[in-house]
């Protein structure tokens, strides 16, 4: 592995940072060559993907989509070129207006260096070897080096090569994408010795919440320390109005089980948690969303620990007493099999014990009597219980609920990444408005997003050039605005990207 | 003080920040205020300060300027509005062109909650109580809770009654401005216990590496993470052509002798390590440096504390045998006193020897002969001494040391948060361009700025709405852009921010 002999992965993470910033189209370039390659064997992929995650080809269909569209998109960020937040302070006329001296200042956002990554089990391709985290650190102008994932690394190995192969074949060096292999998923120490390796300027994660808070520590114990950006567990609240329950509890039923089922509940974005006032009384809601859930048929999760995690965790829900399982689907046997599991709890037995705050991953779920708790800011008791999701299923008439949604007051904004109204959480936009992210425990990092364009700056820094002569100003920043990123604003004053922000 | 009983620390702290985030201009007003009430008493601030701190009214008068003017900028910031990044992706016609569902996601920064601010003993006005960091927390949307900096607790306290009356006059509760006392420098209880409090949600804190590191553990140890954004020490490294040297060595000799000698050094970006190719033939600068180090006066420094440190930090440079001293101004008696001192190295002895890379936070700095190593990218030898601010004297034929300002490859960009040509660092000016920041140990997190209207994005998160009805999205992501701040880019597909980035 290259990080063996760290003096020769310092060389080779150089000449792949330097190759990749050489040029700014050349990465707009490379990322669609890997869009290209990888869906030049798209079959292959999406086989060996199936067969080691035990996710069906249908499933991972809509996910190879995003993957390739991810790269693509990103490779249209950097040749639109404004994600650098170009700002331009000339000097002014009037120095008495000037804040401090009067310099002239200008910033924009540059790449920290090379990357480590570290894909989820749940999103082979959508979070993998050329994921979102992959893409939008080469998009910024970061190497990356991949640390394989023990529950599919035959498809790792084969995306990586097929991704190498495009980067190579542009004359890229090889440590623009490199990728350590980890088979052993009990071997923490690869991990471990890639995120201490001083090549390292940043790490993304995405998978559990002991996982990420782990590297999280590993990074800040370095000498110097650097970003780690943890996408983690989340329990995603759903909050269902008593008028919505009347009027459309079937189809709300129909609509959670779909996302709680979907892809055997291995999802971060699931409904964990579903708040029903008087669910005494919504028989026709309970009874459907009881009747998908039975009727749902065991199978294969994504790893055997994956599937010894999730039964373990559902165990320990069971145990505290303070939930009465009402529907289970069809067991599968083996190592790997699980059945999907619906539980029902009152907010008085569930509201005092934390084991039921806590994500199950997993095809299950706790249906909640709320009582009148679901209109209270506080409901979820602790003040860092956060979510990447929340759904809130309302009524024109709902006021209560619905000023919920509206947090009016900062204090009762709900700790999540995602507001949802009317729709279950999980399926994840990528684009400029969406947040995958959100307060801890859904990341360590709730200023930031895993998905959409937005994502790239988790992998920069700003830099300002004071008083620099226009020829030794980047492009982004002369005053001939060469890349047509920036607009006068105010006057002569300040100039702003002309593109999303 | 407030934190001694969290529960009612825990509402104060909720009322302030619902009375900030009730209406959007009130923040604004609240800082308009908070700066008109301190001009009021303009005199009376400047007294205490100066006498607390030894730094003389006249050096005070233009960091009082820029107090003010930041509290005021930032208002205009909350009133312009842009500065949420709002960005808005409605449904699109096709669906096959959105990557993911189809889904309406709109996003915007929403505030974090109550901030802890440590301020500087050497910027008792513009880093302090109502510093740089208050004013964006405040612009935010956020409480602020201040520790007492212990080196002028009476203007700390004049301050916190001044503005403290502005806000309760607006009718805003006391806890928008808490103030916790430590009048002794060796109690750092008061630190530990405010950053461990579960009501702060970040931390602002200006001062040494070791200060803003032992904060960054605390944050991180508890339970809750949160994040803290230090500005630490900075050496500031300084090139000096060959041909600079020899064409204007005296001018240049005179502005890096004035830089290092304001405010007697007592700056984090004052230039500390200067390089210059052959020394040994820059007679005429070497000369002129030493007479203005050697004239300049003693005197006191911003407590006993910082003239002992100061002290001990030139013996520990001197014990080295790697320097020696060149120049040494007139010797101040007393606890607090303390001598300017130039030193002179060569690049050889200095590189080996880390004693001799760090700040010295104090009127010292250290000439070094480099050879041909300030044209090398790798000059500073470790791969994590960032810096604030580095800057370079070139003359228009200097190839080789204007590529190192050029970077045209990213691996040589400097590590350092601001680029400056032919000036020096000290004086930074308040503006979108300005970055005052840069990579540890500068700074732990180098993807911001302590200074400028970005600094403001430090106190929030993202937050995505989706397929979210018009009544309940907030003003800033409505379709009819109320506030002003939406244009469409792409056709119906993306709306970015007016204002500047």
């Amino acid at each position: 592995m290259a990080q063996d002999d760290p003096l020769a992965f310092g060389h080779q993470a150089r000449a792949a940072f330097d190759w990749l910033g050489q040029d700014r189209t050349r990465r707009a370039s490379m990322l669609d060559a890997i869009a290209g390659a990888l869906e030049a064997r798209r079959s292959e992929i999406l086989n060996s993907t199936s067969n080691e995650t035990a996710l069906t080809v249908e499933e991972l269909t809509p996910e190879f989509a995003r993957m390739v569209g991810t790269l693509r998109m990103f490779a249209g960020v950097v040749r639109e070129g404004s994600w650098v937040r170009a700002a331009v302070n000339a000097a002014v006329q009037s120095p008495q207006a000037a804040i401090g001296p009067n310099n002239d200042v200008r910033r924009m956002l540059v790449p920290l260096g090379a990357a480590a990554v570290f894909g989820a089990s749940n999103f082979p391709l959508a979070y993998g070897v050329c994921g979102g985290d992959t893409a939008s650190a080469f998009a910024a102008g970061c190497p990356v080096v991949v640390k394989e994932h023990p529950a599919h690394p035959k498809t790792g190995r084969l995306i990586h090569q097929i991704a190498s192969g495009a980067v190579v074949a542009l004359g890229g060096p090889a440590l623009v994408l490199g990728y350590v292999r980890n088979e052993d998923p009990k071997d923490h120490a690869v991990a471990r010795e890639l995120v201490q390796n001083p090549v390292i300027e940043a790490v993304g994660f995405t998978g559990s919440y002991g996982g990420g808070m782990a590297l999280h520590r590993i990074a800040n114990e370095r000498e110097g320390i650097v970003p780690v950006f943890a996408e983690m567990g989340s329990a995603n609240t759903v909050f269902v109005s008593r008028n919505a329950v009347d009027r459309r509890g079937v189809a709300i039923a129909d609509q959670l089980a779909d996302s709680i089922l979907a892809r055997f509940g291995q999802q971060c974005t699931k409904p964990g948690l579903i708040f029903v006032r008087d669910l005494a009384n919504a028989g026709h809601f309970v009874q459907r969303f009881v009747d998908r859930v039975n009727a749902a048929v065991g199978r294969d999760m994504l790893a055997p620990w994956v599937a010894d995690a999730y039964r373990k965790r559902v165990s320990e829900c069971v145990e505290t007493g303070r939930v009465e399982v009402i529907a289970r689907g069809s067991e599968q046997g083996g190592l790997r099999g699980g059945a999907a599991v619906l539980m029902r709890s009152r907010w008085e037995a569930w509201a005092y014990d934390e084991t039921l705050h806590k994500e199950i991953f997993g095809p299950a779920a706790i249906l909640i009597n709320s009582g009148e708790h679901d209109e209270k800011e506080g409901l979820l008791g602790s003040t860092w219980d956060g979510n990447l999701a929340s759904s809130w299923y309302v009524e024109d008439d709902d006021a209560k609920l619905k000023s919920r949604v509206r947090a009016a007051r900062p204090s009762e904004m709900p700790l999540t990444g995602r507001i949802i109204v009317n729709g279950a959480s999980t399926g994840v936009r990528v684009a400029h408005g969406m947040v995958h992210g959100g307060p801890q425990p859904s990341t360590n990092r709730p200023d930031t997003t895993a998905v959409g364009p937005l994502a790239i700056e988790r992998w920069c820094r700003p830099v300002c050039y004071q008083n620099c002569p226009q020829d030794l100003l980047p492009p982004e920043l002369q005053d001939t605005n060469p890349l047509g990123i920036m607009r006068i604003v105010n006057g002569e004053y300040t100039r702003a990207p002309l593109g999303p922000s």
